[in-house]
C-alpha cells in the first residue's frame, strides 16, 4: 500500500479485489460503532452490523465486498441525482434559487434561509434538495419518478424501486422539512404545492438501491457527464461542477473534514451509505448503517479514507 | 482548446507560452473590473490594471504571461505557507485549536467563534490564521521570519521581504483582527500576548513576492510535500491536506463558487493575487488587483476558469 | 400639559375629552404616514386616514375621539387575550413551553426557535402566540372561540366577531406562520395538528372590533384580574406578569424604543391597533393603520407618547 | 403581605424596618445559593453569605437590614450612572451610537454587533457601556472620575473610592471586553484609544459602595431626575427613560423575567448587588454575592420579588 513518506503505489499493480478484501478487514473494527438512524422507524431497524463496498471502473468492471448487493435506502445521496437531472434540463433557473456555497454548520441552517431570504445555501442541505424536486417537478410532472427512472436505468435493474415504508415514515416525521419548505413558499421559492414538493422529496429519498447498483448509478458522474448507454447527460463543465459540489458540500456538517481525510467527490446519507467519485477513474459505494455525529457512516468514511491512501486516487 | 461536450484538450498538446497569452487576451477585458482593496492605504496605491499569471511545473519549468514578475502584496495568500510550517512541525496540537470546515458566510465570523467558543473554523480565515500564527511563534520564536525563510528559499530569492509600509498600515488599521485575538484570547486560544500574535500575523500577510516567486513558492503542494531542495517538508497526506483545506475554504465565501468554476486548490488575497494547485503536475499564481464584492481578484478568477476549462486539469 | 422640567400635570385636572382632542390634533399630520400591512389583501384595503382613541377607566367611564368607534383587525393584540385565558388555566404548563423574555430582533426569530430547540422566546412573538393557541385549544377544545368570548363578555357587545375574509387571507399567506409551527412541531411543542392550531391562531388574529371595545376589553389588566363583571380572570400576580410582559415585548422589534418613550405595557398590532394598560387606572386602544417599520401605528405611538407626557401616567 | 388573589396591602400600614426583616428572613435560605463571581480572583474573595437590603424613600428616610453597610463592587450597576451622566450631558450624540432594545440573549451579544454594524443594542450591555464611557470621557475628559464624584456626592460619603485591586484585575482579564471594543472601534464607535476606553470603563465598574449608599445615590430616578442636592441632572423624560431602559434591559438576559417578577426598573452587577427604583417613591438596593445562570443575585432577585408582591409596589 502507499507509503505515507513516499509516492502512491500505482493502482494499476493493485488486485482490485484484494484491495477491497484489505480495506473490508481494516475497517471491520468500526462496523457497528455509531448510531444507526432512528428519526423514522423504518430505518430504525436496519441492522448496524452490515458493511458493503463496490467500485466501478469508467471502464466497466465492477468489484464488490461483504453486503455490497444488499439494498438500503439511499436517503440524501439521492439528492445527487436529483441535481442532475435538473442541471440536465434547465441550470439556470436553477441557479437563481439555490446557491452553490458550504452550509457552514448544522446551526446555521434556519439562520441562514433567512438571512438570505429563502434562498439556501447549497443544493445538498434539505432546504436545497427540496428547491431542487420543486423544480424538477415542474420540469417533469413528477420529480421522484424521474429520479427512480434513471437510477434503474443507470443501475441497469428495474427492479429498483421506491420503499413505500419509509417514505410514508418519513411523511409523517417530515416536519422540520414542512416548516423548511413552507418558509421557503413564503419567500417564494417554493413553486408546486408545498405538499407536493415534500412528497416527491420525501419519495426520492426513499430510494433502495445495493453499493453495485449505486455505484454503477454513480459512473456518469466520473465519465464526465455521459450515461451507461454513451448519451450524454450533462456537459463536461456540468459533472466537474456535480462533483465540485460534492466536494465542498457533500458531507454535512464535516464536508470539510471528509475532504481533509479521504479527498473525493462523495456523498452521504443518514441510511449509512457514501458514494465517492474518482473523475475520469471509477465510482464508489459504501454502505454501514452506524452514524457519526455528523450523520456520515463511521465505517464508511473509514473505508474511503483507506482507499484514497492506499491507492493516491485522491484528487489532491 | 476544450469541447464543453467532448474531453478535454490533451494537455501534451499545448504550448503552455501560447495558452498564458490566449488566456491573458481573454481576461483582458476584465482586468480593471472590481474594487482595489482599499482598506488601507498602502494596498490603494496598487494600479488596477495589472494582470501577471505565472505557471510553474513539477518538472521545474516556468511560464509566465504580463506582470507575473511584478511583486504585489501576498495578504491571505501567506496564510498557506504559515499553516504548512505549523502542520510540519506540531500538526496534532493543532487541531485542538483550529476546525477544518468551511465558515459558511463572512456574515458568520464572530457568531461562529463564540458558539464554538473561541475555535475557529478552518486556518483561513483570519481567527483561524491568526491561532496558526501564535501557533507557529511559539513553535519556533518568530513566525514571520519562519515564513518569510521559507518562501525566499522556495522561490529561490532572497530579496524577498515584508513590506514594512504594508504591515505598519495594517496594525494601524488591525482593530477587526485585534477584536478575534482577543476574543480567542479570551477562551485561552492565543498562547502569545495578543499584540506579539497580531504583529506577526499583520507582518507575513505583508511579505511582497511576484507571480512567478508565488508560483514557485508553492510548488511544494504540487510535489505532494517536497520543497524545491529534495527534502520533505510535508508527509503525502499532509500536502493533500493543505489542498482540501485550500478547496474547501480558500477563497473566502466564495470557496464552493470557486470550486464549481475552477476546480482546483487555491488560496486568495486581497492583495489581488490567487495560487492555485494542480497536484502532482504544477502550481499556478495569478494577481490582478480588482476584487469581487467576496475579495477574490475578478480577472484572477476569469482566468483560472479558463486554465481549467481549456486544459482539463481542474481535479473534478 | 406637562412641563419636561417639571412635575406632571395631576390628571385629575384635565377633562379627559380635552385631552383626547388635543392628542388627536396633534398627531394629524402622522396619519396617513408610514405603510398600511398589505401582506394579505384584507387588510390592504383599509383606508390610511382613519384615527380613532379612546380611553376606558377602571371607575367606568369611557372617553373617544376620531373613528374610535370603527371596528379593525385586532391581528397581534389579541396574543394579548389568548395568553391571559391560558394563564388563567394552566399557568404551570405554559411556562415550559414558551419563555418570557424580549426577542431581541426580527432577524432572531428563526435562530432563536433553532438554538433553543422549539420554545419560542416569548408569548408575543408568533412562534410563542402559536404555542399559546395550541395550548387553549387543548384546554378549551375551541382555542378561537374562546378569545372571542371572552372578548364579546369583556366589550359587552356579542356582535363582535371574527372576519371571516381576513382569516382566510391569513391561512392562504400563511407560509411563515406554518413553517414556525412546524418546526416548533418538530421539537414537540404543538400538540395539536400544526393545520388545527394555526387555524385557531389565524381565526382569533382576525377579530374586529373598535378602539372602545378594545380598550374596555382590556380593562381586567389595569383592574389587576378582576373582569367586567368583578369576577377575577387572574390573580394579582397573573396580570402583573401578562403587564410585565407586554412592557417588554408587546411592540415587536421596538419594545425597547416604546418603552423609552411611551413606558406603559401595551401590545399592537399589524391592523394599525394598539392597546395600553395604566395599571391601576385606565386601559387605552388607539387605531391608526400607518405602520412604522417594526409594524407599529405610526400616529398610534405618537399618540401614547403625548398621552403619557401629557399625564405623567408612565409607569416609570 | 400582600393577598395574592385579592388588593395589596397599603404600605403606609407597614413598618419599613419590619417588613425589610421579614424579607431578610424569608430569603435566608437563599443566601449562600448560587455560584461567587469568579472571572477575577478579586471577586471570587468575596464571602457567599453576606445579604444586605436598603431602602431609601424620596421623603429622606433610610431603612436597612443585614450586611447593608458593607461594601462591594458595583459592576455592571455602574453601568446605570455612565448613562445618567452622558445623557445629562449629550443625549443626542448617545442615540446616534448605541440602540434603546433588549438583546434578546448572551448568545446574541456580537452577532448582534456584526449584524447592526457596531453599534451595541443598549446600553447595558458591555458593548454598550463601553460606548457609553467613551463619549462620558469625550465629554468630561476623565468617565471614571466623573462617575465616581457623582456617586460620592449622591450617597454622600466620600471615602467611596474605585477598589484599585479589582480594576487592574478586570484589566487583566479584560480580553473579551478589548474584543468589544477593537471591534466596534473598526467600525468606528469608539472615537478614544481602546485602551483609554476599557481603562475607564474596568475602572467605574470597580467602585466599591454599600447598599445604603447605592440606594440613595440612585434616589435621583425615583424624583424623577433630581439629584439630592436639589438641583436636576436629568429632565423627567430622561430619568424616564433610564427607568424604562433599566426595565427591559437591566438584568442580563433576564431582564423578561425580572420584569414579570419584580416589575421594578433595575439594574444587576455580578458583585452580587441590584439596584431598583420605585418612580416617584423610593430607591432600593439588595446585596448577596451568589449568582444565578444569569449573572444576577439569587437572594437578591428572591428579596426584591417579595418586596413587590408584599407592597403592591411594582410598576405593573
Amino acid at each position: 500500500m502507499a507509503d505515507e513518506e513516499g509516492a502512491a503505489v500505482s493502482v494499476d499493480d493493485l488486485a482490485y479485489d484484494a484491495l477491497l478484501e484489505w480495506i473490508a478487514d481494516e475497517v471491520a473494527p468500526y462496523v457497528g460503532e455509531g448510531r444507526v438512524a432512528d428519526y423514522i422507524p423504518a430505518l430504525a431497524q436496519v441492522s448496524p452490523d452490515r458493511f458493503g463496498l463496490a467500485l466501478a471502473t469508467v471502464d466497466g468492471r465492477l468489484y464488490g465486498v461483504g453486503d455490497y448487493r444488499e439494498r438500503f435506502s439511499l436517503q440524501s445521496i439521492s439528492k445527487v441525482y436529483s441535481l442532475a437531472l435538473v442541471m440536465a434540463r434547465d441550470d439556470g433557473r436553477l441557479r437563481g434559487r439555490v446557491g452553490v456555497e458550504p452550509s457552514g454548520n448544522a446551526f446555521n441552517s434556519l439562520i441562514q434561509l433567512e438571512y438570505e431570504r429563502g434562498i439556501p445555501r447549497n443544493p445538498f442541505i434539505n432546504a436545497g434538495a427540496l428547491v431542487v424536486t420543486d423544480l424538477l417537478h415542474t420540469l417533469t410532472g413528477d420529480a421522484a419518478g424521474a429520479v427512480l427512472d434513471f437510477l434503474r436505468s443507470e443501475a441497469d435493474d428495474h427492479t429498483v424501486t421506491i420503499d413505500g415504508a419509509v417514505a410514508a415514515s418519513e411523511a409523517e416525521h417530515g416536519d422540520l422539512n414542512l416548516a423548511l419548505a413552507h418558509f421557503m413558499a413564503a419567500y417564494g421559492n417554493i413553486e408546486n404545492p408545498v405538499d407536493v414538493a415534500a412528497d416527491h422529496y420525501f419519495r426520492h429519498c426513499s430510494i433502495a438501491m445495493s453499493c453495485a447498483e449505486t455505484a454503477l448509478a454513480t459512473l456518469f458522474l466520473a465519465r464526465h457527464g455521459v450515461r451507461a448507454d454513451g448519451s450524454r447527460l450533462l456537459p463536461v463543465l456540468g459533472a466537474k461542477r456535480v462533483n465540485a459540489l460534492m466536494m465542498t458540500c457533500g458531507a454535512y456538517d464535516a464536508a470539510g473534514e471528509f475532504a481533509f481525510r479521504v479527498g473525493l467527490p462523495a456523498k452521504s446519507g443518514v441510511g449509512g451509505g457514501i458514494v465517492a467519485v474518482v473523475p475520469g477513474r471509477a465510482a464508489l459505494c459504501v454502505w454501514s448503517p452506524g452514524l457519526d455525529q455528523h450523520g456520515n457512516s463511521v465505517a464508511g468514511v473509514e473505508a474511503l479514507d483507506r482507499f484514497t491512501t492506499a491507492t493516491g486516487w485522491s484528487v489532491f
